[in-house]
Order: C-alpha cells, then structure tokens, then sequence
C-alpha cells in the first residue's frame, strides 16, 4: 500500500482517557444516589472511497485502524489493495479510507445490491472463501507464555477495570502484550488490532491473539484471515468456532483463568512447559467475567 | 396482521434439545482429554418477500420468532403492516416474511442501495426516529419482583447451564418469566421476544424485560420499540444507552447480581418493597458471568 508504513508503537488501553468514560449518577439497591464509570459509545460511521459501508458503534479511539481492519477482516479490501489516505473527522464522525482503484468489493456490492442490499451476507460467503485457502504457520504455544499473558492482561490498567461492560482484545508475543484494544464491541476490539498489523506491516506468524469474548465462527474467521496462528480466549466456544478452527489447523484455546484452559484445536501446537504449582489462581479483583461459564 | 395470533406459550430453554449442543472433544491444563458441551451455532438467512435481507449466526430454535422479531427491531417491518405468511425451510436454513404489500423498507433500501449498499446505517437511523415519538407507559419495578426474577432465571436450566456461551433474554411479569430465550447473539434472544410478543399479541406494558447483555444503545432502542417500560441486566451499562433511556424514560437497571443493583435512568417506577435481608447472594453454581464488571 502507499500509505507511510511506520514502525509498531506498543499499544495499551488509556484508561484515564476522558473521552472514554462517563461518570454518571443513579440509585443503588438501598436506595442511596451512586456515581459509576462507564464506557461511552459512539457511532462512526466507514466510506470506502465513495461508498459509506457501515455506521458502527465504537468508544472512538483508533478510528484509523478500526477503519482498515474492519474492511479487511469483512474482506471488502485485500491486503494488496493500494491504499493512499485514511481521513478522519471527529466531527462528523466519519472515517473514510481511500484506495487506488475501485476495489473489486466496490463492484460485488453493486451487483449483489440488486438481490440483496445489504453487504453482511455477501461479506460472510467471502470471508469463508477467503479463509480456505489461507495455511496457517508452524507455530509453539508455550504453556509458560499462556500464563504470563493472562497475568499481564487481567493485571495491566484498562477501561475495562475502570467502567467495565467493554471487551479487550490482544496481541501477544510470546508472553507479552503488543497491541491491547478495547471497545464496546468484540469485533471493534479485534478489527483494530487487524489495523494495527496492517498499518506496521507487522508478521503474524509468531503471535498470539487474545480475546475476552467467545470463540465464534466470527472471531476464528477473523483470526485466520490475520494470518494468526494461536486464538486464546477466557470465554467459552460455539460448535462452528470449532468445526472452522479444526479446518483451517488454528490453535484454539478457550476458557483460559488461572490455572485453567481448555484446547479444542490445534492442540499439537501446545508446549507444556510450566509446572502448575507455580500458577496463581486470579485474584478477585482481577477476575474478568467472561461471556462463557466459569467452569 | 393476518397470520393468526395464537395463545403466548410459556417460553422456556430446552437444555435437553441434541440440536443445539455439541458434545467436542480436547485437552486441558494438565494434558487430559476432556469433553465439554458447546452451543451449536448456524446461518439462517432471513428475506421479506423477495428481498434477502440478512444472514444471522443462530442456535436456530424459534426461526420464526426472530425473523419477525428482527424485521420489527430493525424497523424494517412496521406493527400495521399484514404478515401474511412466514415460511422456515430447514434444510436450506432459510426464513420467509410474506407481507401483503411491498413494505416501505424495502423502498427505502432499494433508493437507499445507490449511495450505501448496506442496511444497517439506514436502519441505524430510522431506529433513532422511531424511538423519539414513543412514550412509555407508567409502571412499577417492585425490588421483590426483581429479586424472583433474577432468581427464577438463574436457577432455570438453560443451554447457558448446560454448554455456556450463550446470551439469554428473559420477558417477565411481576417476578415471572413468560419467555426466556437464548441465543450465540444477544441480539438473537432479544428478536426472539419481540416476534413472540408479535405472534400473541402480548401486552408490553406490564412486562419487565431481562438480559444477561450489556445495556448498550441497541438495547435500550430494541426494548423502547417493543413497548416495554423496564430493562434489567446482570451487566453493565454504555454511556449512549444511559443516555437513551433517559431521554424515553426507560427504567434502567443493570449489574443486578444477588442483593445488588444499580438503576441509572427511570428510577420513579422503583418501589423498594424488598428487605434485603432476606435476599440471598448467588451461589458459585448459579453465579452467571455478565459482560460487565462485577462491583
């Protein structure tokens, strides 16, 4: 692409950001006034070149990579795409992403409006497509990493702790976080990170991406378009999240808190190389609620 | 409408149904072979008339109801318009709403398609309008009612007992669920609700409606639509959908967990006639993880 490539800046959630939460004010069970944080929401609303895609619900930072990792995770833009400028206005709340050419998407969408008009279907037929040619690296998951990413997650300040009702998605190496994104919507979170690896050319054959969501045919979908070997997550799985990542060979591990996980995929990338004595279980404080059950 | 509205069946989850499960196999921490349960997820394509409109990830119990409830949340079927047939084929895993005329969504997508292409933005803002001219009837959320509520439901079992990640949706009256659905989307449940109260001509006014999602903005409007006065999660809140439920008057009420909650908006229809001293908090066995934070 054209755009200016830089290096990775470390990504971390900002939680003192004040554009991010609110406080607002209500009434608790004993009936006395109570003030809480929470995450606010916003819509954004996505042209690629002329065409406006979607208005989505977003707490607002990183509007450029959300942009960019949103029309490559729906496939609507291919990596080898040339893309010459990413514009945002935070007034108008619009993102608009410019391409070279028209993008081959441009003219599916317009074919298909005549029997459809809405993109999320046709997205979803291509996004199988795409991943069924895509082979996954040899890649390890070190038991040991597992551990160190999860304490370094549940423990690192987030928007999360301070308001929560918001998911976070993460990169890893080894055991440390890279690129830590949070958003009202799981999607948002993992779309941003997508744009991130786009926007500093970064290799995804030894990471580790981690969600606080479930393991849906979505996020495995997602996950092997990035080219990302190993999908962590402290939530539980659906059949077909599954049934794909067993496909495409992704290493899918779920239910991961404490001491406990559970490998329904690509298990043959696993390296117990920790001794579970040595693991702490989470401390209450830090005891993320998943979206799956707890055991 | 003219398909027929039927008695309202009480609603409850089918653990036990085999087509919404999975039995799978895998590893766990310390090696062993484990096997869990996991929700079945599935595309099921909804068209009204000969529209296609969307494909929805689903458990797929009750197609019916969340087609209906679908075009109803999303505006794209208006309550005076007349259904005249809908049609579920399950081996194509397609959904057929019949209206007697062309609907004015379909107009509107078919002027809409030439500058966007994609549904949702439109229905974004239509959902806005629709809204603002609703006016919610007086009610009242007694702290006992809540207090049954929350218990009955999670001690009902469920696909979320048996197999976890899943999101359920509860329609109560007083301290009784009437309809309780689940789903791999949150958003699933709650079309489901809509279309049954649809099909049975359910009154909405004396009904408090549950969710073990986050009160986001699309809840808040969802809930708005369908008429009812009181919104209850387990989770936490978005500042948007605070935002919303004040401006409607919507009683909003969320991290209701054991003896606590918090109410943010409508806080009048509160009457706290509940001791809490004998509440009970929620055992581990029943302790649902929400998607927000704990305290």
């Amino acid at each position: 692409m054209k755009i200016e490539k830089t290096p990775a800046p470390l990504i971390l959630p900002n939680p003192q950001d004040p554009r991010l939460t609110e406080r607002v004010e209500g009434i608790d069970q004993a009936g006395a006034r109570v003030e809480i944080n929470v995450p606010v929401e916003r819509p954004l609303t996505l042209y690629l070149n002329a065409q406006e895609i979607v208005t989505m619900m977003t707490i607002g930072d990183y509007p450029k990579y959300l942009a960019l990792g949103y029309l490559l995770n729906q496939n609507m833009l291919k990596y080898d795409d040339v893309v010459t400028e990413v514009e945002y206005d935070d007034d108008l709340e619009v993102v608009v992403v410019r391409t070279e050419h028209h993008t081959d998407f441009e003219q599916k969408l317009k074919k298909r409006t005549q029997t459809s008009g809405c993109a999320q279907g046709t997205a979803f037929g291509d996004l199988m497509e795409a991943i069924e040619t895509i082979a996954l690296p040899k890649a390890e998951l070190r038991t040991s990493w597992l551990y160190q990413m999860t304490q370094a997650i549940n423990t690192t300040p987030s928007l999360y702790l301070e308001a929560g009702a918001i998911h976070g998605c993460v990169l890893c190496r080894e055991g440390a976080p890279l690129c830590y994104t949070e958003d009202v919507g799981r999607h948002n979170a993992v779309d941003k990170i997508a744009g991130w690896i786009y926007c500093h050319d970064v290799d995804p054959a030894d990471k580790i991406l981690y969600t606080t969501g479930r393991l849906t045919s979505e996020m495995v979908i997602k996950t092997v378009r990035m080219g990302i070997p190993i999908l962590v997550s402290r939530s539980g799985f659906t059949a077909w999240g599954v049934d794909l990542a067993r496909q495409v060979g992704l290493t899918l591990v779920g239910r991961a808190r404490g001491k406990r996980f559970i490998a329904l995929s690509g298990e043959q990338r696993l390296v117990y190389d920790q001794s579970l004595d040595y693991v702490e279980e989470e401390s209450a404080r830090h005891r993320r609620k998943g979206e799956g059950r707890d055991d």
